[in-house]
């Protein structure tokens, strides 16, 4: 086990699945200010889908790394709060994470970015048995952030232990893959449930690749959205380094139409 | 009338109803840091539904305390902007508000919280006849949240001279209350007009309680919501200490169906 | 060319077309602290309809002047990401503005309120081909926000090197102008494509105006929203200065009905 010290960034990032109309959000913020004014909260996204820990996993994979170091990530999607599930506090590439133990760490945990995981134990005050996020995630968060050690709000356990979700992937064939579109996002582009690395392990071909969705059909893949027509289908590796289907000034989501889980296969040579 | 001596925590709250899709929250945001680059500004929520007065008082109410004393919290739901309504700036619990004299203070109000009540007077500089949420008071807390105090904006007024508005309540019988749902969250939880403390009060039995919503009927309380299996009915109180009427894991506005105003009947032995 | 000399607020603001449901705001907020942990980040709107420049661009003109001088603005509506087009950085009224040279400065330009334009040169590290906005205009951002001057990011240009796009406007005729709705707010108001100043250069006579949409006919224009009976039809200007048809504590929008795009016809008399 690590020796787990991190300069605290002074930072907490907040991935929830709360949306912006009831008062949760600002009341798990009031609880991380109360326990330190000095806090700079960043929400990364209150929209995950209710209960939708996949999505949360990922999201919180995708964004950390843009964050320097020793800042402090707080996901709370909790459809266990108020049951025997642990909350976990976590070190890994120099940041912390803390969540339940309900598969948000499964990314993470498989990219051996983890390092040290502590069940917290601490217990900051009164606290409801609906809303752990507020009365005890954002107070150890704050600690965090004010440079406390893991060994302060709870006890180390061994990563084996902690719950993981099961994640949508593909099924690789002698000449194709089977794939799904895992997120459709706010300008439509759907997300594929591949990377580019994946395709590189695999040896496919990517100049003569041919990807079949909702009864079209792509051929090759671009290197940017603006290398294509307006208004042409393309495919492209998006930010994150995920397969992405899109159109140049468009919505693919719309105009194919697809939606999340459809699937998506690929056709290669090796 | 009190002393009102608040150090400011240099924290403004925002509770309004002006989505996120306009400028205008960024505008207000401006003119709080044009008076003060130093205030740490917090969104509670700006999706109070258009004019919706007792929700704004009720997420105010909800949420004020778990921010460290000192916090100005600035409530702008407006709809007699640019009438004779006047302008609020009240302490209370060692926190500040600011809001129109609309009925937005009507639960700090009858639970004692609101101590002192001043009329803002202050003109901070040219204001629209539309956006005195940009133009006064957001000058007006940016001043608090730097250290003046309540008699540098304003002049103190009597509470008894506060409007105040109607809140859903609930009808008290022998056996049985009607009470209304009053809220529909984002998880599809549905809240109910009454309160953990209104039913100790009565002398309730919980555990004998009987809850009627959309012809379904639901046999006692529970602690959580994980007390129940994924997917069955419950109701508990959330943390706020109102009586919810959930499901575990789901959605109980989509699967009674149920929503806002909806009455809800609890039969009970004293 | 001035001397572009500006002392930093320390604030960067925020308009996009990202949404809120996806990690694109976060990452982007990520990349401006891993740049500047001091930086303040203020999100003016991530609601921009998908590629709609000319909405970005009103939205940065009607907002930035509300923040302190040597504010830092970084809008992010991108459609040509990827491609050749340029990437700009420009002083004005003591502010710093930041943009895709793609139409977003068009007002501001017309408006004779930019100084200094640069194109962005500096290569802040590895970039995505897919989000300059997160791997090259964010880290920039953060510099200006630090007190770099424009010189150590860019190249300068001449302003009429730069991008501009059509923007809705009015047909003004003898006895009347024809404009059109150019946005349909929260509230259900109607912003129209003409200022106060507009008709104060045409010389109409405001008392006696008619205004003339979806088959209705307000006469004359209202100082507020309240100054009319709750549910009535009114015209003003609203905040920014644009003509607004409004319904006191309703939604011209629904009942009109009206939607962006439709024809409004003023009469009057000079």
């Amino acid at each position: 086990m690590g020796m787990s010290s991190i300069d605290s960034s002074g930072i907490v990032t907040l991935i929830t699945d709360f949306g912006l109309t009831d008062p949760y959000v600002g009341q798990l913020k009031g609880a991380l200010l109360s326990s330190s004014t000095k806090v700079t909260i960043v929400d990364l996204t209150h929209s995950i889908a209710p209960h939708d820990i996949p999505a949360a996993a990922q999201t919180l994979f995708s964004s950390f790394q843009f964050f320097p170091a020793g800042t402090v990530h707080l996901t709370v999607v909790d459809p266990g709060v108020g049951s025997t599930r642990k909350i976990l506090a976590a070190t890994g590439a120099g940041h912390y994470f803390i969540a339940p133990d309900n598969g948000i760490f499964t990314i993470l945990l498989k990219q051996n970015i983890i390092e040290d995981v502590y069940q917290i134990t601490l217990e900051p005050g009164a606290r409801s048995t609906t809303f752990h996020g507020r009365d005890i995630m954002a107070p150890v968060a704050a600690l965090l952030a004010k440079g406390e050690r893991l060994s302060a709000v709870g006890v180390p356990i061994i990563k084996d232990q902690c719950t993981t979700v099961a994640l949508p992937g593909f099924v690789e064939q002698e000449d194709h893959v089977i794939a799904q579109v895992i997120r459709v996002d706010h300008f439509g582009n759907l997300r594929i449930s591949i990377k580019k690395s994946d395709l590189d392990r695999i040896g496919a071909a990517q100049s003569q690749m041919r990807i079949a969705i909702s009864g079209m059909e792509i051929a090759g893949l671009s290197a940017t959205y603006s290398s294509q027509e307006t208004g042409s289908l393309c495919a492209l590796f998006d930010s994150d380094g995920f397969l992405e289907v899109a159109i140049n000034q468009g919505s693919a989501a719309e105009i194919l139409p697809a939606q999340l889980g459809d699937q998506v296969t690929l056709w290669f040579s090796r």
